[in-house]
């Protein structure tokens, strides 16, 4: 137990010195090999290997066949834990996390939507109608039909160009998949969906800023009320 | 090092077991001690030990001399990875990153001082007014300065009693510092940041959600500038 407790602060004081040389760009594109990293830090090859597993889990580094262990762009590091984020939208969600998913939804969405309109270059509009069509040709309770919808979303967050929005697309992945069960199961609801997810799209396709923000607030607010009627209470501040 | 993969295999699974259990309630608020779960998971002490070190260190237990391991309420679960967000912002700063970083916090904090302000209890905008009063009371490069303006940013974004911003606070700590570099280092910037500061301080003990969204607006309006002033480049968008 002493040594693990010893081995685990080890793994922590590599990685820091790690991420230190990354930041203040001391190893360039790509990292030097494990037993030449293992000699400078002066620790065992395990310790080591267990230190940059940590940093591929947060997408820090690549591993690429024939070329080395590549350092990713520093905008893709993951500052969410996805396995968090994960389990907590695995537990039966009650009235005050609903409320609090559907009012950050109201925040990050309208306004990424927005900057997606205003942003997007051709490839990413291209890549959010695409995805749109694909969502449009499922119904829920289709295979593929989770994931069609999340792509959608993502697909949007990411043509905001701003990579703190991005890296919201796991809460929001997780807020979909809460909401869904509320809203896909009633009569109707299914095509009001894919109808203002057109919306969206088409001001983002248009570059109309303003309406893509409109359209991604009435999308939420849809969803809003849906959860609403079903716990009767008072609407979340959606401003 | 096989041996270390399948330890790390192990302990993953040990873990989805153990928030499974936690989920759905099947250990109320206090674990079962080490030993007990060690043999229900059928695995050794070490590993036990290991998986439930992980989830210590994301704020989803906690060890209580005397009462044992117990289960942390889910909206405390650290969906931030605190260390990457650390890693993020100590790297020097582009042009991009700051621009980011100002749409995110324009994004959040507006939006937290207006929920703040309609929903802080008398506590909550007693622990807002103390600390804007030990803020007010240093000076940039003071021992604490930079403490206190984190503790009084993060007060206004636990009142604003919704999770999701509340989790938000790592990401706006590292803001602030990728900001006070920019900003404090000017002559007169310091009264400035305070009047403003007090702005939206009053706004939240009035409960006046327009004008604490206003002022939240306006101290982040005038760290953009000063941050634009420096690359002379366009103002990000501020929505």
């Amino acid at each position: 137990m002493e040594q693990a407790n010893k081995d685990r602060s080890l793994v922590s004081k590599v990685m820091d010195g790690l991420v230190t040389g990354i930041v203040e760009d001391k190893y360039g594109a790509v990292l030097p090999p494990q037993d030449v990293l293992s000699k400078d830090f002066d620790v065992s090859r395990t310790v080591m290997r267990e230190a940059l597993s940590m940093l591929l889990a947060r997408h820090m580094l690549d591993v690429r066949p024939k070329i080395g262990t590549r350092i990713r762009p520093m905008r893709d590091w993951r500052m969410i834990d996805e396995e968090v984020v994960n389990w907590r939208f695995r537990a039966k969600p009650d009235q005050t996390f609903l409320r609090d998913v559907i009012e950050f939804r109201m925040l990050i969405e309208p306004r990424a939507s927005a900057q997606a309109a205003a942003r997007a270059t051709p490839a990413e509009v291209a890549s959010i109608r695409d995805a749109y069509n694909a969502f449009r040709a499922l119904r829920p309770g289709d295979a593929g039909y989770v994931e069609a919808d999340e792509l959608l979303h993502t697909r949007i967050l990411v043509a905001s160009g701003n990579q703190f929005f991005q890296q919201m697309a796991a809460i929001i992945r997780g807020a979909l998949s809460a909401a869904r069960e509320v809203v896909d199961q009633k009569e109707g609801v299914w095509q009001t969906t894919v109808d203002t997810h057109a919306r969206v799209v088409d001001a983002i396709e248009r570059h109309d800023a303003k309406e893509a923000e409109a359209a991604s607030r009435a999308l939420i607010d849809f969803t809003a009320d849906e959860i609403c009627r079903m716990f009767e209470a008072e609407r979340p501040m959606s401003g």
